[in-house]
């Protein structure tokens, strides 16, 4: 059953007295979602309340804009409060990067507004899949492999949640069927995602055909198997970090020191880790920092002969005596 | 140039004093990296002798043979010693693991026979590409991912060496051409490998026609990352074995003893590489172990009420006070 996986995923007693923003395309993913969700309210009695969110990416013209009336409708037969809203410009415009951010930026304002403690959406398995070889053709890294998330911390107020991540897409058209609910066919949040239809549709299934074995099950155990990586590896990092980073007072930190001799017999991506931990702990901003400059702070850890220089954010890096200074200006 | 290329990845100052058994089945890749070696050989004045070796699978009856012919009168053109042995059965009865190791035994042989330092096989970088997406694809793991390793020791006398591994196919091609220099098409040595041929032929080139970017590279550089990560979680066992792990006098040792509250801080996947380790350094054999094993056995080291369970080999483990020992019967 769908609704005893959503809550093997994401138990009950964690969300039915909170605010939770349902996002809503239309389409069987996010269809099956909802109606397992209001199922599972009612039988827990849950104090809380949902609201349907709809974003219309308007990459379809009328076609896009009957999805957004029928999720309104839809709505309205389950007695639930629902937003919808739709993209500034028209979505063959916007590129696939661009509409994912406006959708998750509506979401966040729904929950805003609602006070909401949770958003959830309906990625499924087979979109765990997809992504997880899609990095592994893009170029993402073990980082990459270790997939979408269950959960993700949108904020301290705001979590994003996916109770469908371990739930197949198969198990997901078998429940409608039984409710006898139907849903848009085609009507995806990002029609713009040629590359992941054509995974979805072409690829994968040839893979399926003509590898042995179950290609899917090894690219989810393969995407366990990085977090398991990268959890380790952080992990370690965090503890080191603790014994040979110093911060100085303030938030963010004006200078970070590492005690380089306490990490010299560290392989080189534990360093790395060490620098993106200290990094963090002092309230430095990440994104501009690129897999070369983590690198090149990390090579500095290990040569003393190091020269000063600058990285993103105006944080000039130094050594003093065996300590490598980090100073924000 | 296809020389100083591989002049980079195999500096001639390692090898052009000893004997080496070069592995040719007549397809463009080793017939480019025999006619490399040969010139390099000669440039250098090297003092060893260069042995070319070709298995005959027999996959294709009377092509097969032709192959084999057609390298045999290549050595002889070349002045080379030449061995050319073939499979006790008809190939196409032969399963591809079967073949592979029957191949590798051979060149084994050969290297024996002749005294040999090294053996060299033509893995080119496309061949690096697709094991890696087949390994993604086929549930190896993390490290599965990292892929054909440039060298690899076959014992303490012979060393398996790579010398294309980071080198295209269209470079082989090209140095073959303006070399005048024929090849067999089609002679490869696994004609069972069906599926590598449809990723080969039909996967990739998809792949990249569909995709962004260059996935090739993506899937170099995700194999690389890979045997970093695995390299630096190797490191880290390896130094908390020498501290928590104590061997009975003898090879292959008694007993191992592991001392647990030195890891009980530790992440899982560290916990299981020390227990790599320790069997490793202890001289117990790995073959009969798998994932399930090493999860098992990583487990009792933090669980203190685990009870005595045994593991292939006839390897008992039991606790003993916070001490986990393990016992060779």
């Amino acid at each position: 059953m769908l609704t005893s996986a959503i809550e093997n995923a994401w138990p009950s007693s964690t969300w039915r007295a909170c605010h939770v923003v349902v996002a809503v395309s239309g389409g069987a993913d996010s269809v099956a979602m909802l109606r397992a969700l209001v199922r599972i309210h009612q039988q827990t009695r849950g104090k809380g309340q949902l609201t349907v969110a709809h974003f219309n990416h308007r990459t379809r013209a009328a076609a896009s804009d009957d999805d957004a009336q029928w999720v309104a409708e839809l709505a309205r037969k389950l007695n639930l409060d629902a937003v919808v809203d739709q993209a500034r410009a028209a979505g063959s415009l916007i590129a696939e990067e661009q509409a994912r951010r406006a959708r998750y930026e509506f979401l966040r304002s729904v929950a805003e507004q609602r006070g909401a403690r949770f958003i959830t959406t309906a990625h499924t398995q087979d979109d765990q899949v997809e992504t997880v070889l899609m990095r592994a053709l893009r170029g993402s890294g073990i980082d990459g492999l270790t997939g979408i998330p269950v959960v993700r911390p949108l904020g301290p107020a705001v979590t994003l949640v996916r109770p469908l991540l371990s739930i197949s897409r198969a198990e997901v058209e078998s429940y409608l069927e039984r409710l006898g609910q139907d849903y848009r066919h085609d009507a995806s949040n990002l029609q713009s995602h040629y590359t992941r239809n054509w995974v979805r549709r072409d690829l994968l299934p040839q893979i399926r055909d003509r590898l042995p074995g179950d290609p899917d099950a090894a690219l989810l155990r393969l995407s366990e198997q990085a977090s398991q990586w990268r959890d380790a590896i952080e992990q370690i990092a965090v503890r080191l970090a603790a014994r040979a980073v110093q911060y100085g007072a303030g938030q963010p930190a004006p200078t970070v020191r590492i005690d380089t001799p306490q990490l010299a017999d560290e392989p080189a991506i534990v360093i790395q880790q060490v620098a993106r931990t200290a990094w963090r702990q002092a309230g430095w901003g990440e994104q501009a920092m690129g897999m070369t400059e983590w690198q090149r702070l990390a090579a500095a850890v290990v040569d003393d002969s190091a020269s000063t220089f600058v990285l993103p954010g105006s944080i000039s890096v130094r050594r003093q005596g065996t300590d490598l200074v980090l100073e924000r200006s």
